[in-house]
């Protein structure tokens, strides 16, 4: 610690820090649950860069060159709570007040989109610090391609607080390694040293040298800093700030629950009420004589941020002018991206090319469809930023004209290694800061790695398109570790969000464009890494767009309607015409996305899926969620077992995917 | 690099590692699918620990003392079946011929029960290393607790190869962090650090100073050793084996498909055949004259591992007889546990703890219900290893005799850090061991965050005990971010895993039973957070062990089947209770095993379900997969979006989890 006591003793009894332990402890008790430790421990912390350094405008949350800011430890959430109050947003004494209840802006972790000055929604730990690398990901991205000399439109600095949690999850080592590679010199993340998790004192579970580590990751660290201390504090933020090619790690050391007589220090005050009588040992303490969620007229004045705020923007506003005096197609096109709208000639451009691909009609493998998909809407699409997990080459995402991002300079593509989970949290980041549709991608079995940064994305509603290909026992030889089974219905089940399946180049190139358009959530596609037939022919791209459709009507009143996704449509259809030769009329129904077809109205549904009784569902995945379609009366021909290492026409064959097993099925389920 | 190139030329020109390299460029070609490059570039490796250190015998692939092998990098599979081949497990020639080929033993990646010799399934980067963290680990607390002054049965090593891959994955932080943390001096692994990924060289996403990252974990790293020089291999590996109180990394620099002319050190050479041309140059550049699949026969005594692994095996057998004449009860008890047995008075135990719980009929949470089975059943049960990701007090894991494993000293609990990933991951190891069953908690939201090794569990059909806790909108106030609603439905998919989610404390006592009992796979326990009440009087285990049953019939002819499970139990019999009361006579089954339950026979399941032709399922969670027991004229009361911030009561009325809507939902199904 490089501060004396009787230094911590004065800051601990500033009126400034003191506002925010209060509030954090009396709302915790009064909501009867929550985590006052955090907020106590980095009020000092909280006070040196909220109210002395961060750049944001408490009256426009949106500003787009507002710093911003991340929770990664989010459990602390009535610290950020606080801060927004204090510092003039629009979160009111009474919503402090309703914590924790109901339809509150004031949930239990910090939500974007509920409470005004939220960037991301925190919680799972480590992936807040990942959303800021993000963050600071876009401003490099977005810098370069927007800044003009004398002209820095873009241009703020990224901050996150973190804690032992985060720091242990794997998902931080992924985000930060990718960090010190990329050289995100306007990242500054302050680690909130306190020694404490909810294990207990973490000595037993976590002795990394975590200053050696972000070393080994190209970070500048800055160690051994008394957090409750301001002066240190401001200090490190300063060397920090003056670092441009390295982000930086401000090591704090912090007391969880600091100012608290009994509690601090101990896991008992991580994640409880303090209770009345510790908190009123609490308020003697640190001499904080108001009642709760009472804070005094001159405490406010010394923190509101609203003039300076406003200035700041002001400030901003008068350069961008000059910004589009100069450079007004640059200006016009930044304010379209940080609007989140497409380009004007968006829906031309899709539509010619999903002509055109209709007209092709390619047999092609439907994650080489997604790359020609690529290679025709992204040079319209300036705001895309792809990316995959090291498997560009698998994948296919990559286009001619991509460009690495790299430590030097910006780009449009972000090679992120082996890191898929950092990649779909990173890729939150690049969404949220706004300006940019990032893309990812993985082989689809892997999606499991990133599995709870992609329900991030659609509990946030982000725009991120998942590439993920390889989508079934089709990839053959490399085995059941590498065959998805479970996880195109498994993926269905996240809300919010569509998952496309494509049987060919056209639906492929719908997917695409729907993923791109659909600004309220993310999408997967999941693509073969087999050859498949163009089966769409005559089929419109509002038809597809529906998410479930006709693909080819039963010959006669249908007996049977078999339902198919992506490689099985194929078989669908011989086993329609199989069927046919038998006298038996079946219909073939094409279900891209379930979730679009969900959408549809009642009378379109029932339309596609008809009064037959009779119907069979046919995906190469688990059975999943397909009798809700097929009901007890019908049959769903899938895989609920794990796939085999063989070439991928024997595993078919195996696990009956034939057109025999299909019309097998079909008979039974008509007897 | 340490050596001269003439060095590296003399140990490339040797048949022991020309045999290795042939095989693999050969059995790749030949399936036309695979990834020589690895092989090739760690033949040198593989040949100083195989042939020379390894202690294991090939005639006995169980030998429960023999050092464990573990490829992280699994796609290099054909090194390892080489090594097979080659020390003399029964692997032949024509095994190696029928490599990536449909129920061969050499399948695309390495599986466990699949070829003698495999310890575990490979090929998800990331998850070898941790599975052999946790062998080191299952080594570790074996030999603490079974080892005598002067008799030392377990004490072998555990090795490890890994790539860049492998160190990119946030779960080889996770797992080797706690590594070093643990002081698992017995483990050793190799880097294969090449520079290749799939993208290419690999400095423009990967530039951390992994030596210094290792470091700052507490490992030895041996930094910059030649991976072609078999003289600096065996150099680096006596001094990791010199260390006891740290596990070591030694960074071998090698090239990517060493011995390949034109592709060496390029990422062609990473997955795909060298074709024809280029297998000939690269038998000129490495002196391997031989055809392809033929190896001389010096070169296979040379390598023939037999001999010395049987006299290994018989020494150990001979300390081994003189462990048990002096300790014969702890030889026993050491030969049962690694024969994966139950205690003998097992059933009594069990079934006296079923019986008092039952008998004693609690209301209480079923986290606490677990926490009361781990207290009964654990002190009869020495091999479980308990743990949880820093949730001890919030999942209820720990009981009065855990012992936390330390640096120093065994247990058998293990305080795993903020680290889902790597502690599933790591209690395969512990599981694939032998010895031991372990038990692993996180909520079950962050059951995301382990996702792809609870697959993994399933797929090497391993005993991992997951005690997931909050397991629906009933945790209340943390918000969606820890609600899980599609979580339950969508570890249903993943093959052989068995789910339970019980309804009160002798459903939950059940369930633990069932999950120790099971020896083929993995089971997860969804447990809640707040008090149910109990509702099982005069069920009996059996009936639960089922899976799925009557708990409460109709009276009289029943209408209606309500189908439920955990928490929502006791909302279906009020709503029974409610139907009753206008006239509609409603049966309850109760489903706290999906997959237990599927596996009875058709006639019980229909004896459950019954004749009747409506049935309501009901589940705070995600609708899944009950339309598969409702059919399209049922209906399924479920929560098929995300959660909020509020206490739990809200919600539960919020989201139509009241007797009402019950009622309406079954009015409505009923018309």
């Amino acid at each position: 610690m490089s501060s004396s006591a009787s230094a911590t003793t004065e800051f601990l009894l500033s009126p400034l820090t003191g506002a925010i332990r209060a509030l954090a402890m009396d709302a915790v008790q009064k909501a009867n649950s929550g985590h006052p430790g955090m907020p106590m421990g980095m009020a000092e912390i909280a006070e040196v860069l909220w109210r002395r350094h961060l750049k944001h405008n408490p009256a426009n949350p949106q500003w787009p060159d507002r710093d911003r800011f991340v929770l990664s430890n989010g459990h602390g959430s009535m610290l950020l709570y606080s801060l927004l109050h204090l510092t003039g947003y629009d979160v009111s004494i009474d919503d402090l007040k309703n914590f924790r209840q109901l339809h509150s802006k004031t949930p239990g972790h910090p939500e974007v989109g509920y409470t005004p000055g939220i960037e991301t929604t925190t919680g799972p730990l480590g992936q807040g610090i990942s959303n800021a690398v993000g963050l600071a990901l876009a401003e490099k991205i977005l810098a370069a391609e927007f800044n003009k000399p004398g002209h820095a439109v873009v241009d703020h600095y990224t901050y996150t607080f973190l804690g032992d949690g985060c720091l242990m999850e794997g998902v931080s080592h992924e985000a930060c390694s990718l960090a010190g590679t990329l050289g995100l010199g306007k990242l500054i993340a302050f680690y909130d040293d306190n020694g404490i998790s909810i294990d207990g004192h973490v000595e037993g579970w976590f002795t990394d040298d975590t200053p050696k580590r972000f070393e080994a990751y190209g970070w500048q660290v800055i160690p051994n800093v008394d957090g409750h201390n301001a002066s240190a504090i401001e200090a490190a933020l300063l060397q920090a700030q003056a670092e441009g090619n390295k982000p930086t790690l401000i090591c704090c050391k912090t007391k969880i629950g600091m100012g608290s007589p009994n509690k601090a220090d101990s896991h008992d005050v991580h994640g409880a009420p303090l209770g009345d009588a510790e908190i009123a040992a609490t308020r003697a303490a640190i001499g904080w004589n108001h009642a709760p969620f009472e804070v005094p007229a001159d405490v406010y004045a010394a923190w509101d941020g609203k003039k300076k705020g406003q200035a700041a923007e002001a400030q901003w506003n008068e350069r961008f002018a000059a910004y589009a005096a100069a450079f007004p197609a640059e200006a016009a096109e930044f304010q379209r991206r940080m609007a989140g709208k497409l380009p004007a000639n968006w829906q031309q451009v899709v539509d010619a090319y999903i002509a055109d691909t209709a007209a092709k009609a390619e047999n092609i493998a439907t994650r080489k469809a997604s790359q020609n998909a690529i290679a025709a809407l992204v040079p319209n699409l300036p705001e895309v930023v792809g990316g995959s997990a090291d498997l560009a080459g698998s994948n296919l995402t990559l286009w001619k004209a991509a460009k690495g991002v790299t430590r030097k300079d910006g780009g449009n593509y972000v090679y992120y290694g082996v890191r898929e989970f950092g990649m779909t949290a990173i890729a939150n980041g690049l969404a949220l800061h706004g300006g940019l549709i990032p893309y990812t991608a993985t082989f689809l079995v892997f999606s499991d790695y990133a599995r709870n940064a992609i329900r991030m994305a659609a509990l946030m509603k982000q725009r991120q398109i998942m590439v993920y290909t390889h989508d079934s026992i089709g990839l053959g030889e490399d085995g059941p570790t590498h065959q998805p089974v479970e996880h195109v219905p498994s993926l269905r089940l996240i809300p919010n969000l569509d998952v496309w399946r494509p049987a060919d180049s056209t639906e492929t190139a719908v997917a695409w464009a729907n993923a791109v358009e659909r600004h309220d959530g993310p999408s997967v596609l999941a693509l073969s890494r087999q050859n498949l037939p163009n089966v769409t022919a005559g089929i419109s791209a509002e038809t597809i767009r529906r998410g479930g459709y006709v693909l080819s009507e039963a010959k006669g009143e249908a007996q049977v309607v078999l339902i198919a996704t992506g490689s099985e449509i194929k078989l669908a259809l011989d086993a329609q015409k199989a069927l046919g030769e038998e006298g038996i009329a079946a219909r073939v129904v094409s279900m891209p996305c379930v979730e679009a077809f969900e959408r549809q109205d009642e009378a379109y549904r029932q339309q596609v899926l008809g009064s037959v009784p009779r119907r069979v569902a046919i995906e190469a995945a688990h059975t999943g969620l397909w009798h809700k379609y097929v009901g007890r009366c019908g049959a769903v021909v899938s895989i609920d077992h794990f796939g085999e290492s063989a070439p991928a026409g024997k595993l078919f064959e195996l696990f009956g995917f034939t057109v025999a097993n299909v019309v097998k099925t079909v008979k039974e389920v008509l007897q």
